[in-house]
């Protein structure tokens, strides 16, 4: 509808292979010569759109022909394959050469993908509320922002609305990289049916926040224990002589440090934004790879993505060694262990229990050779859930 | 890395130009035939991907091309150019023959021209924080997810940090389809040098929001009187003989249903996420084109899109017919005025001012002699800003 006024004789070549125009443009501004002429750069780029457009068009047409595989175009769930997934953005990372970072070609990919599933019916991805909006970051960046978000009030919750169909997924908070496991969340599993379906990864940041947007002003600082813990150093180094305030949530933190001019929060800069708070530093925390893991639940196993961990909780009687014969048919195939845990068994029936996470898929050797080994000397091994390894 | 292991003769064709494809595999499911293989589409889809992809990185070193027309490659602040991606959208817009929404690929090609132009240093955006995320989300829709928001309590302190060079621009509500003008973003103009960029329309849902989840519970609704107004209908329908409460926000009204459980609120479903509270119904506003229209505020201004709208404040001394012969110049040259509103004028030498859209652009005819005109006539007629009309 709007077209530039001024059409150069460039525009007309947007439709040749395009490697050879890029390599030329690159040569003449690497090289220092004549700059190139913007119209004619803005009608490169356009002709790239185009291109783009028909591109994604197909594919959602293609998208389409995967949905009706099973009959007329189903609903998002019945068609959504995490393993398939993580295999397409696996491919974008590997054959990414620049200029964009693989983040953000993964998260253009994902949103794609997430718009070419959602031509039905979105996918409903139920998450954890009130402790700010990580929960909801993780749901954007594994299912993009074509598929639904479902609030929910509690982890428990978010397995229940899962586990009733009202939800197609969900996304709880498992670990974060200073606090270890989240103990509440695998405990769901002790009871739950739920499968592990994917896992995502999630950097978090820490910032300084304030009501009055003046450092010189702070007296204390609240936060939870664990952002306290994680943003250490820098207290000491910026705020020596501050009071350190544990709170129960960073949540609760914030609404304390609302009410004083001499008080502060340590929580996530949406946090700032929904409580109207200023910032007055960060990101704070002493680790810069500061993450927090989530976990994709489902109510159905998918199959190998090639790149795949498996999580398991096994229960064992009280014998000696016990454990060493649980560990070794894993040693024995050099299957990689990332995670094991000693848990409290809730049954009588076994002593002992160990949330443990190996490289690998349940269907696959060598992880399914060893886990039929180990059967024989466990009490029980339940796989809760074999699934692709996070994609940046 | 992860190669699929059945390589079908499908795979090896995902060069060809891909028009025919998507045409055969669209004809034989419409005529019935035997349904595509899995594999094959998939294969497809991966061909698509890659080629995606190329494209992708392309426009990114062609963009990094216009950020270097001024000399080293700029911030993003230095190129981004508001009339141009309206033109890009507008164009995706127009050759959109589905199957996916005009919505959707719009969101899409924001993300891509948001990645690209965030290579070196990305747009900072400064929004209203605490009466939810409704601002957040259109800082999102205006800009993608490779800007950074920067969330501030105020609209005075959004158009503060824009204008101290701290954000690069600023999202500011400025009316909402049920309520009318924001008369205090308005008046930030009176005396702000800022000038208005674009503007965004956002659609906005109501939620009914409790903390048991149960709606026979409720005998009381909280809500901005504004929301409780855009539910009516929907309040005597389903809940007939309960109280509404108006309170000064819709976050506040989650507050106050939080401490019982015979309350409830009306707010935005991301309110249920950030207080933890469960989503009884929704959407639940009477209208369905219920908007909030958000302005971009920034230290320039831009040149046409081809489709701009025009915001004015128009002073004039008390005389008689003095409204009447302002709007002639427009009226003749027939150019439509979306919006007229009269304001208090706080100056002492002008009795009357009046807030005005008109469609054009000031840089054009036929509005830039209209102007011309009107000046002649008026005390004083100051342009806010020329900008592109909102793309869906």
């Amino acid at each position: 509808m709007v077209d530039s006024k001024k059409k150069t004789p460039v525009a007309a070549r947007a439709k040749k292979p395009a490697a050879a125009k890029v390599d030329a443009v690159k040569a003449a501004a690497t090289a220092g010569v004549a700059k190139p002429d913007l119209d004619a750069v803005r009608a490169q780029i356009d002709g790239i759109d185009h291109q783009i457009q028909t591109l994604i068009a197909e594919r959602a047409q293609f998208a389409r022909q995967v949905g009706k595989a099973k009959g007329k175009l189903a609903a998002a769930v019945d068609y959504y394959r995490p393993e398939r997934e993580a295999q397409v953005l696996r491919r974008v990372v590997d054959r990414n050469d620049g200029p964009l970072s693989d983040t953000e070609l993964v998260r253009l990919f994902r949103e794609i993908m997430s718009a070419c599933l959602a031509q039905q019916e979105p996918l409903k991805i139920g998450y954890l509320g009130p402790e700010g909006t990580f929960s909801q970051q993780a749901v954007h960046k594994q299912f993009g922002h074509s598929a639904k978000g479902l609030p929910l009030a509690s982890i428990e919750e978010v397995f229940d609305e899962v586990a009733a169909g009202n939800a197609d997924f969900g996304v709880v908070p498992v670990e974060n990289s200073g606090q270890g496991t989240i103990q509440s969340t695998l405990d769901m599993f002790l009871t739950s049916p739920l499968k592990i379906c994917g896992e995502v990864e999630l950097r978090v940041h820490q910032y300084l926040l304030s009501r009055t947007g003046r450092i010189e002003d702070i007296e204390r600082v609240y936060s939870h224990g664990l952002s306290l813990a994680q943003c250490k150093q820098w207290l000491r180094e910026n705020l020596p002589g501050v009071e350190k305030h544990a709170v129960v949530s960073n949540a609760e933190a914030v609404r304390r440090a609302k009410k004083s001019d001499d008080a502060a929060a340590i929580a996530g800069e949406n946090a700032a934004h929904v409580y109207g708070m200023q910032v007055l530093a960060g990101p704070i925390e002493d680790r810069s790879d500061n993450t927090t893991r989530f976990l994709v639940i489902g109510r159905g196993a998918f199959p190998t993505s090639g790149n795949d961990r498996t999580s398991l909780m096994v229960f064992i009687r009280d014998q000696p060694g016990a454990l060493y014969r649980i560990l070794e048919p894993l040693a024995r195939r050099d299957i990689s262990m990332n995670r094991i845990e000693s848990r409290p068994a809730h049954g009588a029936l076994w002593q002992y229990a160990f949330f443990i996470e190996v490289n690998g898929h349940v269907d696959e050797s060598p992880l399914k050779d060893a886990l039929g080994e180990i059967d024989a000397f466990a009490g029980e091994v339940r796989v809760l859930g074999s699934y692709p390894v996070a994609v940046p």
